[in-house]
Parts: structure tokens; sequence; C-alpha cells
């Protein structure tokens, strides 16, 4: 009566996942439209910088030598030649005893070597600089290519683009950047008891939060999202919708309907689309029923319609898939260690992703549940800034045990962790 | 000659910004443009989660008391009433030693206190399901308002919008969510020495990489960016920008001429505009020119010409402003413990704000600085994800020792931590 399906563990699962290969394609964004993609292709410094050895104070350009007898008891006058600003260069030589008042930034005249602050000057006259100690050689210069090399390459493609980046990349005039393209995930739900988010409610029903979350997580992790709607209840018109999205998308995910149940339709759909399903259980609460299918380069995720088994599917599987196409070496979650902020007494033979909350204590990551924990919750989901990772076996946890968990708010990405 | 001023603590500058009031704006955007948006009311469960006791799995709905005297020797057989879907709701009564067929998600009957779950259940003749175990009133039904009780408040007004929020937000039948409205910033650049990206390299001129890397900034903290160029090197024009710039945007950041430079021409257009300078010296690395004015409920900031001291002030005291206007609570960057992972020998009297890698060892945050070293380094920014706070003194700091860092990429913030 009921198809009897095996677990795999979490770790074999998304192992087939990413072993699959994606595609990645590329293109121009102009530099004010970067923030938050991907570099496809790595950061050069087109020259060194600083580009020429400069002055890192308002002051005076001087040769060192000049200054070598200047004391408080002897101070040694120098002619000001000229005044370089920001921007410009020396239009006449530095010679002996002369100087040349020089602003931040502004390029070395070449007979000088050293630079003397404003405000260890005098002025007894006009045209006239004061000096009353000894400069050395080199003395307040930031020398041409102390900050970075020409050639070297400074961030490596597959970098998300933060701030910082988008400095260096302006600074080596790239105007218009290559990028990964985000790919298209499109969203499809399923069930018939899924009312529109402007619906009122119905006895027996309830709005649609998969289909907005998961949209939010697909933009989180850098994708772009197609809302595809509902599938029908019939599964000729679900086949249909199914092969006619996989055309206008990278990626499809369904919401619900990968149960056993009656009204399951998409693990027949897979079978006629000739779809080849990866796994259609994993042993992990929630989302044991995520089903991940792939087609001709084209991943088919399955997602629970449970709220927070959806979640924790999309973040397990699906976004290293988007991470992979974006070309991030590290497609996963990063996991850390942490303490365990609260009891969590239930045990299961499954591994657990607890939807948890993280805090930072004396430097030390501590996680705790974010709340109610069913697969169907959804009210613990907003506190959720991490997921808390607790190995299946036949014991709970208590507060003050070590235990993994996966980081959801953060930049940061990294290798196959499970 | 040059103008004299007294530096002021970090944590009295930051709180001599915070200080002044600032308006928040709010507006309704679509659910599905709402990720990353701060929400401007509070959000409260508009009815139960769920709102009706439901079934978790595929079963049976009976009732308990039929279940009894069920067992492996003496089965229990039920008159199956009809099949409850997802989203239906029972169309006839379930009697004595009757059960109704439910699915995942389906509202109970009123007559059923129990489900059994489709697994432990056999069908000897067609319409009749045989049960061969007890179950106890209550036994796998997710109870009306388990999740959430209606009225609660589930995430208070001020919050970062998350794909969790969402979830809620849609459950709850928020199609058009009330958010702060994202204040405009404005960018304007001084620097006769800046070129734009676009433009090729000449002697002694370097590309404007301040305002891209601010512009980034002003988009990572939530707020939306206005370029409004470069100010003309004259003092005229200058001032004339500003006050027409004023007009356009809620706050104003220009970079470079805050300095005591010939060419420095901000602190007399502050004067001119008859602004509120609330300083103009800070005793920090990089970064001390900092300068922020007050007109009229407006903020004017006069950030560094320098990319890593342009980059700390952004972050130190524009951040909290627009985060403030975001509706924000707890407006600044997180400051947490952290353990340092490399040497930082270079005293400074004044607190140092070192541009920093954050990396979780055991579960412990890390922070090594990113590189090059100087207020004018641009290089290390790439790497940047924290600041990494140097108390001033005369002593260095060594790899082990603890400090405070700000943390940069997180959707954490914190109260005054200074």
């Amino acid at each position: 009566m009921v198809e009897q399906r095996k677990p795999i563990p979490v770790a074999e699962a998304v192992q087939r996942v990413i072993d699959k290969q994606v595609f990645s394609k590329t293109e121009k964004v102009h530099i004010e439209k970067a923030l938050g993609r991907r570099l496809a292709e790595d950061l050069v410094a087109t020259h060194a910088v600083p580009p020429f050895d400069r002055s890192p104070y308002d002051g005076f350009a001087v040769r060192s030598a000049d200054t070598k007898k200047a004391s408080r008891e002897n101070p040694v006058d120098f002619n000001v030649t000229e005044t370089i600003g920001a921007g410009a260069v020396q239009s006449m030589p530095v010679g002996a005893f002369e100087a040349a008042r020089i602003m931040t930034g502004a390029m070395m005249p070449a007979e000088c070597d050293a630079v003397v602050m404003l405000e260890l000057t005098s002025e007894p006259e006009p045209g006239v600089m004061r000096l009353k100690r000894a400069f050395n050689k080199g003395d307040n210069i930031s020398f041409k290519g102390e900050d970075a090399v020409e050639g070297t390459v400074l961030v490596e493609k597959g970098t998300l683009i933060n701030p910082g980046t988008i400095a260096l990349l302006a600074t080596f005039g790239y105007e218009y950047i290559t990028v990964a393209v985000k790919p298209v995930v499109g969203l499809l739900a399923t069930g018939s008891e899924l009312l529109e988010v402007g619906e009122p409610l119905e006895p027996g029903k309830i709005r649609n939060s998969n289909a907005l979350m998961a949209a939010a997580q697909i933009e989180r992790a850098g994708a772009e999202v197609k809302m595809l709607g509902k599938l029908s209840d019939d599964l000729e018109a679900c086949y249909e919708s199914v092969r006619k999205a996989m055309q206008e998308v990278d990626i499809l995910i369904t919401t619900g309907g990968v149960s056993v149940g009656d009204f399951d339709f998409l693990p027949e759909v897979y079978k006629r689309l000739e779809a080849e399903v990866l796994f259609n259980k994993v042993a992990m609460r929630p989302g044991s029923v995520t089903t991940v299918a792939h087609k001709d380069g084209q991943f088919l995720f399955g997602l629970s319609g449970n709220p927070s088994a959806c979640y924790v599917g999309f973040e397990l599987f699906t976004r290293p898939v988007i991470q992979q196409m974006l070309g991030n070496p590290k497609p996963h979650l990063p996991l850390e260690d942490a303490v365990l902020g609260a009891d969590f007494t239930k045990p299961n033979p499954f591994t657990r992703f607890v939807r948890g909350t993280l805090a930072i204590r004396n430097g030390q990551l501590e996680a705790s549940p974010s709340g109610f924990n069913k697969s169907s919750a959804v009210s613990s989901l907003a506190a959720t800034n991490c997921l808390i990772v607790l190995p299946g076996g036949t014991r709970g946890f208590t507060a003050g045990d070590h235990v993994k968990v996966a980081l959801l708010e953060t930049a940061e990405s990294s290798e196959m962790p499970w």
C-alpha cells in the first residue's frame, strides 16, 4: 500500500547533488551594480598602488640631505619653488635648499626624497619654509607599489563582491565587471490547501508561505526567482506544467507533493520526464522526503511542503547548486563549532537540523533553538540564522553541549562540510 | 599657520551623532520585494497557526476510544467514511468505529481525536481500515495554535526581513508590508587628483575609488545611493554644489577635503551653511579627520579622502544614522570578543581600527589584519569583514591577544558598543 523508500545519509545526498556538472555563464555589469555579485575573472592589479611615490601629508617635499644640519638651535631655511596639489605634477626641479609645498596624495617631485609635515615648519617670510629638525631619506613617503604590485591577483574569481572589492575594482579601472550570471530558479507550489497571500483564510486551508519563503532564500543565495504559480491536482496537467517550466528556468523547485500520499504526483512526474532521481529520502529531520532529480544537466528540487522542511532542504541541497553555478568554489553553508544554549531533549534516529539563533558570547558561538520545532513550524523561522546540526541517536542534547552549526546569514561559504 | 583641532574619543563622537533626532518614513512594498527591508510595524499573528487541528501525516482520523482494545491479537476494523484531502473539510460525521482517510495538512474531522499513520494500517477489504494497536487522545495531531497564538507579536518592528520573516508574513496574509523608506544618501567627491573609473591613468592622478566604495557601503547598510559627482576646486562653486545636493538627499557624504590643506574647502562650506560641526577630529586611526556636521535635521558626513579612512568613518558614523532612519533600535556594528590571529606591533596613541579578516576556529572568533595597513590602503579592503579595535597606547599587540572586533558582514546589529 505504501511505497518503501530507503533513506540515505545527508552527506551522501549532498555529494550526489554536487557531483553533477553545472554550467556557469558570465556577463558584464557596471561597477555600480556589482555589489553582491561573484567575480567571474580574477581581479588583477593593472598598475602599482600607489601608482607613483606620493605624499601622505600636507607639507613640503625636500631633499633629505639638505635637512641634515637642521635643529632647534640651527633652523634651516628653504625657498619654496611651487605648490603641488593632489593630481598635479611638479612644473620645475627642486634644487639644493629648495622645497615644494605638497598636498596629501600629490606626486613627489623627482629630486625630493622626504616630506616634512606642515605643522613642523614655520614661514619666516613669504616663500620661505623654516625647518628645525633633520629628516631621513624616505621619511613620510607613500612609495609606488607599497600597497599593491602591478600584476598581482588581488581577489580570486568566484569571490563575492563586497564594498572593499568595489574599491579595488574602481582603483584599477574595472568599469564593467565580468560576473557570473544569476541562475534563474523557478518555483512551483503544490497543495490544494494553499491560498495565495492576498486571499482570506478558509476552513481547512492555509496561505502558501513556502513559495515566497523559498523565493527569499533564492534571492539570499544570489539567484533570480521566477514565480510559476501552483501545480494542478491533475497528474497530466502537473506533468505538462513541470515540462514547460523546465524550459523557462535553470533550476526548478517544487514545494510539496513529494511524499507518498495519494495526491503526491511529483514522483510520477519525474518518472514520465525520465529524470534521474538522485534520492527521494534523506536520513534527516525535517525534510526527509526531500527529492532531487536531474535531467539533461538540469536540477529538479522536490522540497517538502512543510515550511521548516522546505527551508532546510533548500539550504542543504539547492543553495550549493546555485553557488556552483555562480562559480563559488566553496558552495556550502559554513559549518562551525558552537555551544548549545538550551536543552534539546527530543532524540531522533535521523540527523536533525534544528532552526537556531546564533549569539556570540565572549567570542564563542552559542546556538539555541529558535522556537517551536516541528517540520511544519513557521514561527521559529524568522529568528533562524543558523541550523543546529544534531547527530541522530537515542539521546537528547543539553545546554553546554558542543554542537555543529551551519551559518545562514553570512557572506562566508564552505567546502563540503558534511 | 595650521588650524589646531582637538581630537575627541570615538565613543563621544559616535554619541554626538546618534543623539541627533532622525526622521523615519514608511512605505508599503509587495512581499516579493520585502527581503532585506526593515519592518516598520510589528508582525502580529492574525490567526492561530495552525489555524485548525490538522493531521501531520497521511493516515486515518479516528476516535481514540474506539482503538483502546486494538492489538496484534485483536485487530479492530473501521469503516472508512471518506477521504479528506489537504485543503478540504469533512463532508459527513465520523461515527463509532468509523475512520476518515486523511492527508498531511488536512483538517481533523470534529469527532476524531487521533491520527493513525497509514503504514500502521492494513486494508482487509475495500473501505475498511484494520488497526492492531491503541492510540491515545491527541496522538499525531498538530493542534490549532501550537505554532503561534493569534495576536502574538512574532517579529518586532525595526527587524530586518529575512526569508523566515517572509514565510511568516505570507502565512498571515501580509501581501503589502509596511517597511522603512530607504534614506537617500548623496555622494560628492573632492580631489583634483581623481579620475573616473573609466578614465586612463595619468601622472599624479588616481581613480576615484572612494565614491564607488562608499556607494557599496551605503547599499550594504540598506540605503539608497545618489551619485552626485565631483566638487569643483572653487570654494564658491563647492558651497553651491553642497547646498543644492542637500535639497536632493536625506544624508550627504563628501569624501576628501576635510583636512587642513590649502584645498580643503569643506570646513569653510560648513561655516557658510551655518551647519553645526559635531566634531572635526576623532582620536582614531584611520579617519581622524572625519567631520560630521548637522543642519536642520540633516547630516553632512565629511569622510576622509583616504580609502581605508573613508571606509572606517562610514561604518562608525554614517551607518548608525542610516540604521536609525530605518527604524533599527540597534543601529551600530556588533562588537564582539576575538583572539588576534597575527601580530600588530605598531603602537598608536589613538584607537586603531584595523581592517581585519574574521575566521572561526573551534567556535571561537579569530581576527587577523587583512593586509597592508595605512589609511590610504585599498588592497586590504576586499578581504575585510571586520574591524579589529585596538585601544590607543604605547604597546603593540601580539597573536593570541584578546581584542574587540566590529563585524561588518552580518545581519546583526548592536546597541551602542563603544
